[in-house]
């Protein structure tokens, strides 16, 4: 299969290698000539534009920073939507506000295309070793289209809905994770403060009422977690900022369809303020840093 | 072993029946005449005062609303300490602040005898069955004399620490579950306002890295479990005001050790409100009300 | 002098008529039929769209519900830019965000146009009375010249920095008057409750370091201050939803800029839940409602 | 007239010197012999204990740092109840918590002695010059019987309603300081980021609906007003601990009431991460630097 692929980052480039490792024939693009060197490395066709990439595509696939470049990759004047063929499906696996996923749907299908909203979890371990889930927003038929190419990049390919309804889905898993691991941060520092082995907490925490994945695999209290960022300095893992840009997402969904999340907006402003105080590259479970006490009277 | 126990409520009562069934003697002692004619039905011998029931008593247990019912208990003209023998262990398995506890322990111990603190989970479901978790602050030597009797009434018996950290445990597991079950609310409410089926949303998180005790086994959505309050009214499982109680103690602890918890201050006003608003005799799930729309524009 | 007026809504219609008033020429256009009838009778030329308004005009007015209605009003194919003189300029009175502010101004610019963000307070009496507060951003010539005009609707016309300032000034003074007002709302709420006289509470806060407009003004306190919307049931004054609306772009400035909020996002959940509850169509004062306790035990 | 006076530290020192300026005859007692001293040389008569400086007087003050130490006052063996005259009034300026205060009421009416509330406002300086606010619980009679002696330390002599509603006028306009104080660090800190000139925003907020105490008086943002401790170095001034503390008892007054506080709540958690950075010592205005952004992406 043909396929084109814009945006090769830190996730877009191992996840395209996986599709020419699954035999398909790739034209890529971004802005990034040195990330274009490295996968024409690997067999892909280059291409000098988005619009170049889609040329001739079975299907084309996006994997972007932002809603706004998403916006400009499909609709700029070098865009997918110039060179695309009629009937070929785009499938854009950023990770956006469900509003602008569905109105690139709408764009796409006034250009005789059809748009699928597939956001990604697993982070960057899982793009490379293929074993990513696909949050997809498309129709069962369309689903069932994008499928077999999405396999190839992951493992666990969820329809999640209609279009938008993988961003949906993404935003609403993430605005409960970054809620709780700020909670198992507060948890465990009280904990600690109050005197309690957190050892010995985390295990009770893991067998009981307050078990989730935040305490159990990535728990924030250095030593919990052999595995987890906390025991290496809070290196690696899913980026503070990141989480402050999904929370953003969530916030932003929250107030245009006036829904309120209380623990939701508290916890924006925590990773805002960690991200303020110059920690946002680090991993998002540094949101424990906010709950230490230093030369505070006890 | 003969036993006094005092505070024969929803958990003390089957608490003391798993003890006659395991062929201890028990005195009991309770404010309610008809708790404690219950009682003598099935074996107990009444008694008139807690220091009646601490007479001549082996171990002896108190199971009471708050830390000012222990204290009453324990050293009221009539109370406990005016009756044990010297040597005799004490065990508190009242939910109750851990500096109270700390408090308790001394008092005790000037009176020459040991205090345990030993608050549970699992309910009165598990308090009936016998399959409580009992987290135990004790010294090793403590812990190991009383673990037999507690054997009697739970399945999971648990060392926390020294005196108080029963308590330390407790407080900071039900402060991440206060925290979990209200962002999962938040999660699923704006979710649903956003048009994913709650269900599908449910499936994805549960598997994904927003996974919890609140989302995969006791959802507050509506349909998404079918054992859980929220598929039968909210009625039954663990009252609003039962987790008022426990926020209020970890903010009250948390406060004394001047240890910031941003998400657990907010949750606990978010189950004030549900209290405040006539609800706080439903499970604590109900807190998913707060996030419910009416009559707004969307 | 010639003004084309756009938006003849609650506060752009007496607007319009205090330029009728003081001998301006208006030639007006509102969506609403209705809305321009009225004009008409007090002496405004009607027109047929936004860019018949603004064509041989000296000046441009808009004022409109929110930064979506200026881009249609400015860009649109019969919008203000193909009408418009060269040189003209464009005061948009409308609360919007600052970026959007500064992306009309360059759309302005590059037409050749000047764009002044005006944004006001003083609510629909001000506007009636010509007395309304502007907040002006705009070089100081550019202030200087549009002065004039805005001095027969206002009478309070303060520069407030460049382009987008004034939108700044007036989402920071509206997020602070969120806060100040819950604040209030909150220390009466627990004043009432704790057993002390609502009017001698307010009574020291206003003498004391509480002080604020929301205390001493528009206390939500039913009784405290007769002429406050809180003592006629929460009527008339400042609409809860457009607190909502100004606490959201205030919320979406901040997440752009990246700086945390943490009292105003909250403030802003519980505006937002006020409206969920139905009741955003009171005044903003109605938030103390949010604090009622309704049969709960104390 | 004879007064005992117990409690000499930074506010008690300053109000027992204006007390023998009025010529007062003054017994006192503090833990601290250099505060004992000071005050012999001013003319007062020292004593061993509590009992002591309250044998033979008229009436008695008492200046503590919290209700602990009062309790330890009043009713420690060598307490004021122990050596006071029947009949005699006790007069305790410190700020303590509503329900303490009526205890202690009911301990000094058990004794036959009436027992008044009376915390201050007006900081060290107040106390210096004799200018404190007063906001006093007890009965009218009992208000006019203490008002002259209050009048040689304070300007401002306030009746607040009841045993105990002095304290509740003095935590609930704290509470409403620490949100406001905490709501004008954010919008200019917003402000700022957004490009406003914060001498130009605060000039717009102070003639506006966002007017506060903490804007127009004790402004947090540097050089905003020049004799604020924020124009010093948040030198001076109300220290944040002090409002962390006076939070806390808004705090645990409204959990005790079970009445929501929501941005109480949140500022109580904020100023205690400013505590627990080691900032606690600064005034609270201090609390705007949560707000600032260091080497964050903007």
């Amino acid at each position: 299969m043909k396929i084109g692929f814009i945006g090769l980052g830190n996730m877009g480039a191992p996840m395209a290698r996986n599709l020419l490792k699954h035999g398909h024939a790739l034209q890529v693009f971004d802005l990034s000539a040195a990330a274009c060197g490295a996968l024409a490395d690997a067999g892909a066709a280059v291409c000098a534009s988005p619009k170049a990439a889609a040329a001739d595509a079975e299907l084309v696939f996006t994997m972007l920073p932002a809603a706004a470049h998403v916006r400009g990759v499909l609709a700029g004047e070098q865009g997918v939507l110039a060179g695309i063929a009629h009937g070929v499906t785009i499938v854009d696996s950023s990770t956006i506000d469900p509003a602008s996923a569905q109105e690139f749907a709408r764009l796409a299908q006034a250009n005789g295309n059809a748009f699928v909203d597939a956001p990604v979890s697993g982070g960057t371990g899982g793009a490379a070793a293929g074993t990513l889930t696909f949050m997809v927003g498309a129709s069962e038929a369309l689903f069932a289209s994008v499928s077999p190419a999405l396999g190839a990049m992951g493992k666990n390919i969820v329809r999640c809905g209609d279009t938008g309804m993988g961003q949906v889905a993404k935003i609403c898993n993430n605005l409960l994770l970054g809620i709780t691991m700020a909670g198992v941060a507060e948890a465990m520092s009280l904990g600690a403060t109050l005197g309690i082995d957190p050892k010995v907490l985390a295990g009770i925490v893991n067998t009981s009422t307050g078990r989730c994945w935040s305490s159990d695999t990535y728990n924030p209290y250095p030593g919990i977690v052999e595995t987890a960022p906390a025991s290496r300095g809070y290196t690696g893992g899913f980026g503070a900022d990141l989480m402050l840009k999904d929370l953003g997402l969530a916030a932003e969904a929250a107030r245009t369809a006036k829904q309120p999340i209380f623990l939701g907006a508290l916890a924006h402003q925590l990773y805002q303020a960690l991200s303020a105080s110059g920690r946002g590259g680090l991993d998002f479970s540094a949101i424990i840093s906010l709950y230490e006490r230093h030369g505070a009277q006890s």
